[in-house]
């Protein structure tokens, strides 16, 4: 853990230096079943805070939790045409059940629009019976060739909305709505400041009429996608027979959405806000948001210094703040901070002898560091409250100022591949509408399309590839 | 939903109404898969209650939370003899992934000792890696042939708790302290009175020293199990190699327990307090603990009612407590009254025009009923917090005078039968100690031994079947 061995640099190798702060901070680890992770206590502990947050905002925009089937039928998953081409190749199947062969093997869910589609088709009768507003926080399978901590495993936990409306308009109005509880979510909680829009129609979910999306920037000018949320149109309801009576007296497919967030933004807050000392956490989904370190060099002082140290963690839960006193035996001080540095604590607290006989403590800060803060300790809980909050902020202005610094606009192809092999991050382009277009350019650079943004304009210029007149004014970037 | 159709009288059918209550209390329906589930909002919300509670109790006796993986290696249910004997007919295999046939088969978790184990071995190291104090919030898949909602079905929801420890002595303390953990639980969150003990050789959990479990009573006299914590000794832990280097400079094996509730609880409350009316749910736990019905004739009276409803919410939410407002239009107040007493609401507030002009409001409870109460409004709020008080108490001290009076000391083979055919329950006897006598009587009268209580004193009377000289004074029942 707090060992000897330096973290990599994220300037020699980023991959490696994303590995090494997760393994290190012990947030997770591999586990022996090809592409499974583990999710150690202290990474499980930002999915908890991410649930409860989250979960809060579901429930305020009127919707309510359930539970439905791991396995699904596999005959579901082929209902729907465009679904089952999707996701029919990343499936994990269960053959045998109780000692026998299944008469039909079942599939792990990939996804649940099926299954849950399957009891709406049960539970819709009427437009009374509408709208359904039900979320479900679960694990889910889609094999992988390619792994990575937290963005990329066979197995992660996510949730997934699904909804069905009696009208598209109320349908649609959900989808934008659940986008921007994930926006906010993103850029209030995580710090990380996402580009609202459309994918374009190779991009989208499978079985979707429209996919929206927030779309994030990591260090290294790659594009991580944070959340979707999909106008699945009628598309389900037909395939599973989602009808009801209307008002008008008469039968009608219902109108349905999905949308969902993983445990890949736990990869995305590590690798917007980390730095080669390790990790950063952003405050408000810190599994300790303040370390408290108290220093003692003999038994008198200790008793005086742990009485103080949970005085002030005291302190800190009456104001809504999560403290953690690091009482260890038998490790230095100096120790201790290298290790919460590297586990990414935003504010460190340090309380020795000669503090207490003051009446103070000292502030450390993770980043945005003014030097070490002397408090007196009767002001530390209201000011680290304050300290966290600019944080907070602060991580959020400097993940907005990297965008910004790494989004180009460009309007040649010669420009496109040059900011691409160059400092990276988002480029904005004219692009004409074809898949051809689209396939070309993710074959020649290994950029795709993150997003037609909700700014997008009629554009003015051609497009970058083909040079016909561009429909779109699109984010192109390298992505995870 | 609140259709005419009458809920079965328990005297009529026990298990049609147990069926009728789930389903028309929309806490579940069954699923297109064979044996799985699906919890409804108003199911899933108990769970939600469930969790949030017993993750607190968890948390306050030194537990942290992670998630491994859903799938385990084929390889590793066979590490541990008794293990995979007990198991292995009960898993569900994955032998496809990614559209390959797979080289060696995936079972999916029927609970995660040896997965687990596997990872312990990895982090544990020396005596101060210990202890490890893991739980896990998870489902996981048993094939079962005969299913019940919620008591048994083939996927559930559950937590396991898995822990690793220096000496057998504290894995000891720590089998006995989650005990005690679940059996407060039950009792002050449930409302289900349990009997608390371990359970015989042959009942106990595969790979287990030792097994403790909490066993309730419902009302058709036969016992469920509500909970378990086991003493895995050394056995998994070798078989893992989770080794440390000790104190005293020397490798040694590390001690292991395990303990687990899972979804089967919500079918435990339903079954103990539920009534021919329908749901009875206990406030602790219930998804509504108060539902305020407004009563109008007209606009302006809906207005008045409505906002005096919110208000009364408001005062009640400033308790801790969470209102209900039934505002759904076009439905009788009558027709309201039966649907929230079909599902089980503790307290129903009534609240009309004139009702609002003389500043009252009628309280209705569900259970422990005299009659309805009329109270001031400025009172409600506080009134209503005592009577939930009343019903909590009220449903344990019901349950345990049930239990009580279906508890039976019996001393010959003829008035066990007698008891165990008449009115049920519990049957106290001397047991010998084989496993002989313990499988005759189970062949013979269904019963098992649900436990041995922690109140077994060294009996002095001879074996209820065998007329051997009794080892132990255990608890039979049959059971679900």
């Amino acid at each position: 853990m707090a060992d000897d061995k330096k973290i990599t640099k994220r300037a020699d190798d980023y991959s490696a230096w994303y590995q090494d702060i997760v393994l290190r901070a012990e947030l997770a680890d591999y586990s022996p079943v090809r592409g499974c992770m583990v999710f150690r206590p202290r990474g499980y502990a930002i999915w908890e805070n991410i649930q409860r947050d989250m979960d809060r905002r579901f429930k305020e925009t009127g919707h309510v939790n359930a539970y439905f089937p791991l396995m699904i039928p596999e005959s579901f998953m082929k209902k729907e045409a465009q679904h089952v081409e999707g996701f029919a190749p990343e499936c994990a199947v269960v053959t045998h059940g109780g000692g026998e062969k299944l008469e039909e093997p079942l599939v792990i869910r990939p996804t649940s629009e099926t299954i849950i589609g399957s009891m709406y088709a049960k539970w819709v009768q009427s437009y009374r019976d509408l709208p359904i507003l039900i979320n479900q926080w679960a694990n889910v399978v889609r094999w992988e060739m390619r792994t990575r901590l937290f963005l990329r495993t066979t197995e992660f936990l996510w949730q997934e909305g699904h909804t069905v409306h009696e009208t598209h308009d109320e349908a649609w109005e959900e989808v934008v709505r659940m986008l921007g509880v994930y926006r906010s979510f993103a850029e209030e909680m995580l710090a990380v400041p996402v580009i609202a829009g459309r994918k374009s129609d190779s991009e989208r979910f499978a079985g979707a009429l429209t996919t929206l999306c927030i779309e994030g920037l990591m260090q290294d000018g790659k594009a991580l996608q944070c959340g979707t949320s999909h106008d699945l149109g009628q598309n389900f309801t037909k395939a599973f027979d989602i009808k009801y009576l209307g008002r008008d007296g008469k039968q009608a497919f219902a109108w349905s959405t999905s949308w969902g967030v993983s445990t890949r933004l736990i990869g995305a807050l590590i690798m917007a806000h980390s730095d080669d000392q390790g990790l950063v956490m952003p405050p408000n989904v810190a599994p300790e948001p303040v370390v408290i370190v108290p220093i003692w060099k003999n038994d008198d002082e200790k008793a005086l210094v742990l009485g103080k140290a949970h005085e002030l963690a005291q302190a800190l839960k009456a104001c809504g703040i999560k403290p953690h006193v690091d009482d260890r035996e038998n490790l230095k001080p100096g120790f201790k901070y290298n290790e919460w540095e590297l586990r990414g604590v935003p504010v460190r607290v340090e309380l020795g002898p000669r503090d207490v006989a003051s009446s103070q403590c000292v502030l450390a800060r993770r980043v945005s560091g003014t030097g070490k803060e002397t408090v007196p300790l009767a002001q530390a809980a209201t000011r680290i409250g304050e300290v966290l909050k600019e944080i907070q902020a602060f991580l959020f202005e400097r993940a907005l100022a990297y965008r910004k610094e790494h989004t180009t606009s460009v309007s040649t192809y010669d420009q496109f591949k040059q900011v691409l092999d160059g400092k990276g991050g988002f480029v904005r382009a004219n692009w004409d509408g074809t898949k051809e277009t689209e396939a070309r350019i993710k074959e020649e650079t290994k950029a795709t399309i993150r997003c037609i943004p909700d700014d997008d304009h009629a554009p003015t210029g051609n497009d970058v590839l083909s040079g016909a007149p561009g429909k779109h004014s699109v984010l192109y970037a390298r992505a995870y």
